[in-house]
């Protein structure tokens, strides 16, 4: 069967595992102090342009983000996302187990809008009580979103302008990044990435790695004791080069963005057919995830040739659901999955 | 001048300094062990027709309301809400801080629906992935609520059903509940609280004390080790009796009640003189809490008389105001803001 | 039966009944915004000699614990104390439920030791895997300690070139201040207290007050957003001038250190009976609390006359018991109990 | 340079590699749904003899510890554990960050005593103020200790029964499960883990895996939404199946079981080597870590041949050291380090 469900059911890219293999008998250094971690983040901070950046390898991306945000924030401090923030819906309340607020907004096609965070920022700003709300001292956003949109530079600019303007800092959680740079129309780069934000994070997990998320922190003023924080969330993998390898795999020829590249175009040609079909769900994705609405019949019947991801209902007793390509997706099964939405019944 | 801003800007009832000095030189066991709290939760439980229930007594609603919160939910469960329960958004995220997510929905009236509460416990009751989002194990309403209004006993009980179905707690926070029950044409008694809630608290702070929320958890099974809670929420009073007394005095000849009334009629009078000039807000409030919507040349104009907050800029430029009534305002106060309002600028 | 257990068992002093009541019906600006928090923050100020430090006040001496503590530390970062420090053993965990690490070393004399405070630090920045363990950033303790005892001005000096030398905050717990101040052979000051330490409170719960601990942040690289810290605590009394009043009383004529001094001259004659009897317990503690030592028959002796704390059992099978003076402690109910203690069974 | 300083600096197992390069391709559920994680729990629960025991896996030891602490204590309970005890020591106050106190009592040749955890509960359940201390719920033991030893199975029973008697859980960290049970001397089997427990888990980390803790639930009373606190604890690998194949590899074969005998056998050369020299710590270790106290020269002489762990300065400024053997350690490594011992200075 199969799987479309997600972009992480597969194992890793191939130079990955070989390398796991080659390096089994070597003893290395443990908590990321060995030499692998050394060349992969030589490896990033060239890709990115961030010379004078702190890299760290944490295993997941909640893991990630609970350990960034509870070591940059206050106690009194709020991240401020979209409704459909990860931190917000798909954590389970990890972010608020560590103390901390997720202050939301709606999300306009996904994603956190300037001008909402803006109001957020100024209505604290402007609160006659200030001191009985929390003070929203980070944007959290996901590049490409949940809903698979990507931010223009021109809108991540607009964030760093607010950020600038009211103290916050600008976090990006890239637990997909390599799919969101691949997208249509995309115009980041990785080191506008690096430029605008004061820390983000390259996800492996989802992006061609067996696990791994490099968290890049830019912001020399928050750097520091991260390794502190990462231990005390328990993101500190004892076996750290493992974490290296896979990102050093990744970053040393370019293949991180060749990754996005193909599982992107799969994504289109899946976005094609259901478009056709009329099928396709606004806001269009050009990413790697594709969402639609399809009747139980064209549910059932999908069943039959992949496992995609079901969602929730929609409107008229419809089935929202979720196509996902990755790096492993193969010509093949999209050639299967492109037929079988041509076939589906009315 | 006038202060109509908020309902805690005056000491306590005369009866209440009256028996703080004539027990001043007594000397009590500390922690609540005293016999004032003893007769203070014997008049609550008759009143409340309880008589089974554990109470407890804390000096302010933010500790309240954290301390039940922590004591009552398991790390993974949150607390549902209406988007401007207090807890979410007047509290600097307190609930965050020991690890709660507050789960929110829109706003009806000021309240939480039962319909829309049980849309949050069977979606995640039906989701496919539970373990990623968290559990609502706790329905948080405020009676009366942030907008002034009360729910009725059939929206009460509608609540209680759904919390019955899926095995969650009803926790009412009463930091206005004198003014509550008191309000026009409420159907709901004290001891409907107490039946339909798994703990509620009798706001003292805000309805004749000088400070203090007496805490009844009716639900015997979250109420072992509140007293730990309570400690460790440095909620524990050293001078408890401090608490007793100012309790027994609201409920030992029902001053409590008698309070709630005083304030709520003074508080219909103001709302009839706003109503007459077209300022009233919607959703109408029956209690000591009156929202209208001024000019700058009103605003202004009002200043003169009493002090009212100040809530927000709405709509074309009008001014978001609240006048507040307590068991302090008097009919000569409430005379002269009458005359203010009647004689405001167009 | 006179009640020596603890020094929070009556009222406050005359002074701050009267206030409140004569004040009772006036109306003021809530939290801590009012003229009475202005007098008494303007008279502490004036009293510890530290013109630009912010003042706060704080109902109890946990919350004060809890919210400077979480206010002061980052999520990594521990409080240095005494294993018998109220913070590790009398507050149900509070610090450690809010995050933080109590690191302990053995007591001297009830006393945090300068060389065992700088073992600890020198130990952080010694390790060889720093981030496996807290950064021990702050040195809590209470002045008098929890056996009564007082640091020299020496000891005091001692604990803060430590802390200057390896970047720590040294955080005083005054919750008995005014008793530490007036101690048999003190020559520590409330200035001393204020520029020693980066933030310290001064008791008044247990020192005059119906309630209440004084806040004193002189470090004003920590002083920001302590507000926000208090209202997340949930410590911001609603009615903050009910605390700017007993501050006020107590330090507008000096009656703070006259209170210690009566306490302490009671305690001393009690001290001298036990001694007399050979009852007293090491080490000798020059306060208003005293420890002894007592058999079951003189325990029960003494319970005919008094109401003593039960401390636990000691060696050969004796009761640990502490005789605690205040402010409210009368002439008539010592000589009771010194008659008492004279007259107990061998 | 032949590594000795811990048992995490080399891959694993061939197996495991093996079986994740033929896997590599395939599609799996996340989140250890999979068939490989039902695999390797049934091999699991049937080797530790507990089939209605829930299985799960988690990436390393403190998120173990901490997801587990987490979902079992209520906040106003502590952990109870030895001084040198890995939460208290080696997480940065992981436990604590999450709202925990560690209750500490002096280690007994690095073990807690069943004494002294009994006069932890009794001194909770015969104290006089309950409430201002944490309760003690929990007693965590590693198997083996931080210092190598191990408990024999009478030490063990008679932690239970203090756990029996007071209510309290039994939690066993074993992390380095394989070298405890095949410890010299050792009476206590897997089946004894898991019945003597509450919770425990099985060390893949150290013992054979790249990465990886079993975590074996045997209390069916606190096994509910164990899969939410994981989640939340940001423990849930999105990629479950790598856990699930690596538990299976060690278990499938009793490899486990080798795996430990193999470690313990070349430590126990190391060991008699120290141990003529003089060089050896008590308390003795049967595990496969042993603990020496060297001169600065003999310090020097080791590091030419192997990398040994410092753990600090002793007396008469000697170096502690440990020397870690796996079951990666080669008869080679062995043969070198045995004579770099017997060639020592004096």
């Amino acid at each position: 069967m199969i799987r479309l469900n997600n972009d992480y059911c597969h194992g890793a890219i191939p130079e990955i595992l070989d390398t796991l293999q080659e390096t089994n008998a070597d003893a290395y250094a443990g908590y990321e102090l060995d030499e692998w971690c050394e060349r992969a983040s030589m490896f990033i901070k060239e890709a990115a342009a961030c010379p004078d950046a702190a890299v760290h390898y944490i295993v997941g991306g909640t893991q990630a983000n609970v350990a960034f945000i509870a070591h940059a924030l206050r106690p009194w401090e709020s991240a401020v996302c979209a409704e459909c923030g990860h931190i917000n819906v798909h954590e389970t309340g990890a972010t608020e187990h560590i103390g901390h607020k997720c202050e939301t907004v709606p999300a306009r096609d996904g994603k956190l809008d300037a001008a909402d965070l803006r109001a957020v920022a100024a209505g604290y700003a402007e609160s006659p009580v200030p001191e009985h709300v929390t003070v929203p001292r980070m944007a959290y956003i996901s590049f490409p979103s949940e809903s698979g949109t990507v931010y223009s530079l021109a809108e991540l600019e607009a964030l760093r302008a607010v950020c600038d303007e009211f103290g916050m800092y600008l976090f990006i959680d890239g637990a997909r990044l390599a799919y969101g740079l691949a997208a249509e129309g995309n115009d980041v780069t990785l080191p506008d990435i690096a430029r605008l934000s004061d820390a983000f994070y390259i996800g492996g997990t989802k992006c061609g790695a067996l696990f791994g998320e490099a968290m890049v922190i830019t912001n020399s003023a928050i750097a520091p004791y991260f390794r502190n924080s990462m231990k005390q969330a328990g993101t500190m993998l004892a076996k750290g080069w493992l974490l290296g390898i896979q990102f050093a795999k990744l970053f040393e020829d370019g293949r991180y963005f060749e990754i996005g590249k193909t599982a992107v175009a799969q994504a289109m040609r899946i976005k094609a057919a259901l478009s056709a079909r009329g099928l396709l769900v606004e806001p269009a994705s050009p990413t790697n995830q594709q969402f639609a609405v399809v009747s139980d019949a064209q549910l059932a019947a999908l069943g039959e040739v992949c496992i995609v991801e079901f969602e929730g209902k929609a409107a008229d007793d419809g089935n929202m659901v979720r196509f996902c390509t990755s790096w492993a997706t193969t010509d093949a099964e999209v050639d299967a999955v492109v037929a079988a939405i041509e076939g589906l019944p009315e």
